[in-house]
C-alpha cells in the first residue's frame, strides 16, 4: 500500500475534513457552506479547479492528474500524484486519509456528470465507510451510509430515502411515516421517498448497507 | 397483481417501445433520437410535461400523478393512474410493460436530479433486466445490464465502464485495453474507464449482474 507520510510521521490535517470530487461543483448552500468551514480540503485532481472557482484553496489535490493543470497552482498546495489505474481519484483521496489516521470526511461534487463516475462515487461511499465515518452532501441531499444503528436530526417533515448499497440489509426504522420493521426493502423503489414526522428518526440496518437520503430544506 | 388490460386482451405497443423516466430530459442527439423514433412512449407521471416540451406527444403516461398536470393533455394519451407507495413511478411502467407482453424497451431520463431517484433508477434498469431487455441512453452513455454474455458495437476508442449492479460478478472481457479473465471487480472504481480497443467488444458476467457504461462520441 501507498506510503504518503514522510518517515513515518503523519501530516497534519485537521478536521472537519472535507473531499471535493469531481463531479458538478455544488451550488446549494448546505454543501458550499460545508466547503467554507473545511480545515483541510482535499480535491481530486480537477476538482483543485473547481474549489478555486468557488474561492477555495486546496490543501490536497490527490489523483492521476490527468485533468489538473498543475501550472495554475498557487503556494501552499500538496500534489500527490498517483497513477495506479485500477482505482478511481476518489478512491486514492480516501486512501490517503485512511493512511494519515483521518477518522471522519465528507464528501462533495459525487453528483453530476458521467454517471459511471457517480454510481462508482456512490459505491465508493458505502464501501469505504466500513474504513472511516464518512457522509456526503450534494445539492439535494445529505448522505449517510449505515450498517448499524444510528439517530438522525433534520428539518421536520424532511424526504428521507433509504437505498440499498450492499448486501440484503433488514431494516428497522423510528420516526419515519412509513415505517420498517426488521423487512428487507422490497425492491428497488421500494424505500424512495419516505418522510421523517418530526425532526429526529433512526435507522437500523443489519446484514449490509444502507444509503440514508436527508433532503435538504428547500 | 395489478391487471391493465380489457377483458385479458393485451393493448398493442409497437416497438419500439421506450420509457422516458422523470430526471433531466435528454439533450444529447444519441437520446433524443431514441425518443424521435420510439413507435410507443411511455412516461412516467411529471416526464409526461417533458416529452411534450420535446416534441413528442406520450403514448401512455404512468405513475401516482401527483406530479402530472392533467388538464393539459391532449387527445390519445392513455392515463394509467397507480397510487402504491411501495414502487416508484418507474418501476409501475415496467411492470405494465411485463403485464403487456413488451420484451424489450430502451430508458430514458434515469439520471439528473435527486440522486436517491437517480440510484433507485440504475438499480431497477438491472433488477428487471431479469424480465426484459432493457438498455437506457443517456446524454453520456448507452448502458446495457449484463448477467451472461453479450457482443457490442461500438465507436472505436470509446470509453467503455463496467460497474457491478448485484452479487460479486466475476467479469471477462475481450476487445478492451485492460483486459478482465474470470475476475471480480477489485473495487468500486476497478471498472471505471476502460476503452474499446476497435469497434466492438464483449463482456461475459457469471454471478451478478454489471451494468456496461458506452460512451456516445463526442
Amino acid at each position: 500500500m501507498a506510503q504518503y507520510g514522510v518517515g513515518g510521521v503523519k501530516r497534519n490535517l485537521p478536521e472537519p475534513v472535507v473531499i471535493l470530487a469531481d463531479g458538478n461543483p455544488p451550488t446549494h448552500p448546505a454543501p458550499l457552506s460545508t466547503l467554507q468551514t473545511a480545515n483541510t480540503l482535499i480535491c481530486t485532481d480537477g476538482a483543485g479547479e473547481k474549489a478555486k472557482m468557488l474561492d477555495r484553496h486546496p490543501d490536497f489535490i490527490i489523483g492521476d492528474m490527468d485533468s489538473h493543470n498543475k501550472a495554475s497552482l498557487s503556494h501552499g498546495t500538496d500534489i500527490i500524484e498517483l497513477t495506479d489505474q485500477n482505482s478511481t481519484d476518489l478512491e486514492k483521496a480516501l486512501d490517503f486519509c485512511i493512511q494519515e489516521g483521518v477518522v471522519s470526511a465528507t464528501l462533495l461534487g459525487l453528483s453530476g456528470g458521467r454517471e459511471d463516475h457517480m454510481l462508482a462515487n456512490f459505491a465508493i461511499l458505502s464501501g469505504v465507510s466500513k474504513k472511516m465515518k464518512l457522509s456526503a452532501v450534494t445539492d439535494y441531499h445529505t448522505v449517510h451510509p449505515v450498517s448499524d444503528k444510528e439517530d438522525f436530526s433534520c428539518i421536520s417533515n424532511s424526504t428521507v430515502s433509504l437505498l440499498t448499497a450492499h448486501g440484503q440489509p433488514t431494516v428497522t426504522t423510528t420516526g419515519l411515516r412509513f415505517p420498517l420493521q426488521d423487512q428487507c426493502l422490497l425492491s428497488s423503489g421500494h424505500g424512495v421517498s419516505n418522510f421523517a414526522e418530526t425532526d429526529k428518526f433512526s435507522v437500523k440496518v443489519a446484514g449490509g448497507i444502507v444509503l440514508v437520503f436527508i433532503r435538504h430544506g428547500d
